[in-house]
């Protein structure tokens, strides 16, 4: 082990305790100090012997200069590292609505503790790429996107008496989450992973937790809405997160058979089809909204249907290349990103199914914690949301009209097996 | 040629006048009747001589039943079939704002006619999946979107009365648009496409013409963000059309060399990089937007900065993933739509640059007429805007990164050749 | 019509014969005349009336000088027009082994006659991009590779003397080729699709047909296994084609459960699983090749084991990222060819299963009449496939994973209710 | 750190030395340590305080049962671990010719070192998946293909006796592998990782090191072909690995001037322009070879001919896909490895240009101390690659027509840069 030099003046002693090495957060911190051309020794090292037992370190880190010190303490606070004396967390209060101090901490996605006054306290509703606010009265401490900023608010500032933590890899999970993390491919199992993942769904729902699904027009365009539809009915997701596209199409294949024009029964494309999604439009504005138009018995299956049926709410948030939009779509995006914030506060699991935008937008505002399954025939597409670094996000590159009949077929047999076996 | 038999009771007479043959129109229409069930005969046929000419066709259409024969009718309509005794459009009133009546006439994005008091009047501004409303005052026709709409408004219904003028091949034609019609591949020589797509930006500049360029934020990470601010500069960009992301990155590279925290540089992450983009935005907010952060001299170069100090109108559309947004971006959709819209008033080029979500958008807004250039490195996104059935529409699957630096290489080259050839 | 001028020098009077409009082949003989400058005027033109009607056309070509009107000629011939007065189809005697005369003439794939001592003579196994050899004693001719042209072999010339029917579009076919002609896209309705290929492999086997399927690796690493093997149990294939790596990756998933070490049970990377594949070549190396490891026992599941238990002739083309390779393996490309193109005289349908290798090499052995399914993730590997022109190509983007058990499961059912529907 | 335990029954010792913390593989002996249910216990840890430094580890590794930790050495001897107290190496007959000794040694592409009569000897030409031949008289090993393997051949088995060196991460380095380690991405600033490779490629061949090019048709269908050949004229390439296609469009493009029938020059397909590569097939038949064809003069540009006249060695190695094949194409696959790994012999940098086949060929015969850059435009065959596990092999997903040009550009500016700032 590297000797003590703890007198040399650019120096800091820091702390980890956590799963430090599978999760590989530990290599990481001293990877990002020797990176950056600093320098450390280590004066504690506890291993965890067996699987639950998480490890502890404690070193002195050194940086070359003041400056160089300050930088590797940044960025290996964000790994986890903790100053063994905690400062107090700063604040500075915003100049004007929507404008930051200039040294504004911005947030990551893991779950993040500020030292205010003396303690520690959860940063709520963490998020990427925000700022956060503190209520120094309440002694809370809340996650905010720049809008909705105001004069006056205390922003933290700097990185210090701040703990972030990483996430960790979940060791005795079960499902496809044990193995499949961070990584995307074409060219594994499949039927294996959707079992996998149907018994993960099963048991999320069974355990009382809340499922998002996030999809696109593609669901619909494949045929694989009535699989979508019957996951809804049958209990399976507790809110949907779209766009209007979605929702138009899916219309249309319960008014008229088709998507886009083309028929869903056979395949052929229909005369005058390139009308349907416009006719589907006109009949939900006729009805008033898409829930009208269900309760007036005008729509009798589909996504849509199911979702009021079964009171799953549904967020329609609108885009710059929407026909309509439909009357439920939310069209302002600052609003839309409030609605979709919302309904996934609580999630445990997001199913994001055959849609770039829509996915990497919820993914934003996803913690670290929340269990993602991305499906999306686009490596580029998948890769991209995985880059957001969740641990417990699994990308499967394959066509959602097979792989959503699949997974609903496995996810109705697990639910039957469990009623039946009890 | 089939025998006439004219006076069968399911039968219409109708002609066609264009460039038949090479723009696989007069195929299209008797597939279609064939297709459909129907049958045809040809009555006269002139077959242009030369490339300039026209052909002429006048036939009878039959079908089985009145139904079949007006199905294959409204088909073949939208061909550019007309029948040869013409009736009046038809029009009803919208019975509420924001809902048509039942029988709509559903726009394509060809040219289109209608026969109101006895001539025929052009459709203003068309686009696909729009309606047409009639202003008898001004005995003019507009194309609007279903949300503008209003009560009372006199939409066109049926088929009757409808004359479409389907896209032409245009054999003349110079530079890229000659040859690779409505073809996607990334298998074709590069540098000698890039060559002629030049040739055409200056033929079109040259002309008068208004060039528009819709760019999505891979334009910033992969570097080409100069060789775009270049053509800017030049003066071959007219109206830039984008969304927050690329306006984020485009600053935050100019504030701090790095797109998404990489820096353009080197290529490699930055210290507390993912800070960066929040920064940029921040610095926008303080200075009141981004004209004002040009003006005073916090941002210094880039699309943005090009966009403000040669004053071409750039229109940015929020989105569900934004971060920030930034001031300018229009956060209503619906808003955003209108603002994409008057933009691409009177353009004969739109450049689409790596960019799915705005391209479609922008490709649902043009006329059949105008000259698109698609890039994208997904070949997905390509073949869907190809899809929509521009006649001018060029496809090329590859990375934006190398492309673009290319082809302002080209384009410079080209305009010096010219002002110093003359 | 255009008026005849048929004493102008440089024509020649032509007709074709055939479905000349709904499988467009008289428009693009039009178009392409006129691309080439030349001129054309009908002398008789007699419609189909019915689906099943053929057309007939006979004109007058022009060229501008006597090589336009060769040039014009060469590509129409092609196209399916010939001479009104026949002319004997020229041969020159090959200059040596695997040399042709300058002049000699390329084949498509379409069927191809030629005009030989006053009769048209049908060229036998005709392939894309080959030569056509006659045979004076036999009256036959023969379509050859380069590699097996002879000294003296008299080899076709020119463009006179041959007839080549282009592909017409089947009407009156079922299931999916009848409306999904050489068109590929990932957002098609995934499960009808399927179904329609079901239908079409259960009417291609009971009507006597014959059935080969063309297959990569990733079948076996997405899981796909035992879904081919079911067809083959089944009946539904008659010849497989493929590589080293399929059968390494069956033998290893049948002898160790793994496919490039990652357990197919469950997904995880087994221990030392890097190893596996090496392993199961050395299990098949030991007993002496693929057939007697099956017989001996050592292979008791899989793909190869079908075949091998069904009589299934299988041909494995080595490549050079061969592991092993195994016996059966046909290390020289000239032989393997040969084996391919003997493996698929005679079918009727193939399907070719996630590899772009062994698909194009199948494809360019197949002639234009053959059905093809082609099912690949990547949409470039599909897209080049139909661009070699057949007009029974259906490209389907999908995931082999989850495509190919759905496809078994619905061939299945289809069979039984056909078994017991009798 | 963990109490000693190491009079427990199943334990041993191990050491590891090396960049054990910024190569990540002091972490992964760990994270699989415990994965497969392992402890382990730190002895002494010495961390290297600068760059350049190594560290050093000894540790007590412990498993659950004698199977458990013979399972666990086998898995981090593969990393780099080795026992304090190494054993001699065992070796067994090979029984048969291409026939393994059942638990023979599967290798890896790490340097690797057998402990034979108390030394320790490096394996020769190391590859991957292939087995360790020992010759006792000389006290030398080889790594060879099972296909080479004889009756009685000395064949490396269990785990005992091997150390093999992982790859570590070359901090030091310069250019594009400094930062781009086993990544792959479309959205990272182009020009400058081109500027970055351009640097590589001259630092290699400034100290002397040999670069080979494995390039695919693409290279010559996107007009790149004078970009290669360029390189090669300007002595940056050392060997040319290929394919059939490669040749023949090349030699198309300098006979003819098309690529596959499409004129390089203006992008319009050729009148009869499909026969032009049985054309240049048919010439080099004629003239005897790729050579002669040079040397007579009957090619008289591109990639070919600059392969034969500055004495580049080029290895065709055919495919199933093959047209002709070209007389220099080597048809047996076992053959064409064997020449493949000669060429390959002693290179220090490869350029992967557009072929998945080839490259993954090439990657599976190339240590991992190879530089290695692929580009392709299918994100997918760049992952495949990467996942190979090369520490020094950086994946570009790029358009290869623009790529290359540029890559040409910036390598020619640099060399001149060079030349005349000395």
């Amino acid at each position: 082990m590297a000797e003590a030099e703890s007198d040399k003046p650019y120096s800091q002693e820091v702390e980890a305790e956590g799963h430090l090495i599978d999760s590989m957060i530990l290599p990481k911190i001293w990877d990002r100090i020797m990176e950056l051309g600093g320098d450390f020794e280590v004066l504690e090292f506890r291993v965890g012997r067996h699987k639950k037992d998480t490890s502890y370190i404690r070193m002195i880190v050194r940086g070359r200069t003041r400056e160089n010190l300050e930088e590797i303490l940044r960025e290996i606070y964000l790994l986890g590292a903790v100053p063994v004396r905690v400062k107090e967390v700063k604040v500075k209060p915003a100049p004007a609505d929507m404008v930051l101090p200039d040294d504004f901490y911005s947030t990551t996605n893991n779950p993040t503790y500020i030292y205010f006054r003396g303690k520690w306290i959860e940063v709520e509703d963490i998020m990427m790429d925000k700022v956060i606010v503190v209520d120094p009265e309440a002694e809370r401490a809340y996650c905010k996107p720049i809008r909705e900023v105001k004069r006056g608010d205390l922003i933290v500032v700097g990185e210090e008496g701040i703990k972030v933590k990483p996430p960790e890899r979940p060791r005795e999970s079960t499902g496809v989450f044990r193995f499949m993390v961070t990584e995307a491919s074409s060219e594994k199992p499949a039927t294996t992973i959707i079992r996998q993942i149907a018994r993960d769904l099963v048991n999320v729902k069974r355990a009382g937790g809340k499922v998002a699904v996030v999809a696109g027009p593609a669901v619909v365009h494949t045929g694989a809405a009535e699989a979508l539809a019957t996951l809804i009915r049958e209990g399976f997701v507790d809110a949907l997160l779209a766009g209007n596209a979605l929702a138009v199409h899916d219309i249309e294949a319960a008014l008229l058979g088709t998507s886009l024009g083309v028929s869903l029964k056979d395949g052929t494309p229909s005369v005058r089809g390139h009308r349907n999604h416009m006719v589907a439009i006109n009949e939900v504005f006729k009805a008033g909204g898409i829930r009208q138009a269900v309760e007036k018995g005008v729509i009798k299956s589909g996504i849509m249907y199911e979702c009021v049926r079964s009171g799953v709410p549904f967020v329609l948030a609108g885009s710059i290349r929407d026909d309509g939009p439909l009357p439920e779509v939310i069209t302002d995006m600052v609003e839309a990103q409030r609605r979709y914030r919302e309904a996934l506060k609580g999630v445990s699991m997001v199913l994001m199914l055959a849609t770039a935008l829509h996915s990497i937008a919820a993914g934003n505002m996803l913690p670290s914690t929340v269990k993602l399954v991305c499906v999306d025939i686009n490596p580029a597409a998948v890769m991209k949301l995985l880059d957001r670094g969740s641990t417990q996000a699994v990308g499967i590159i394959s066509d959602i009209g097979t792989f959503l009949p699949l997974l609903a077929q496995e996810t109705l047999k697990l639910k039957n097996e469990n009623s039946t076996g009890a």
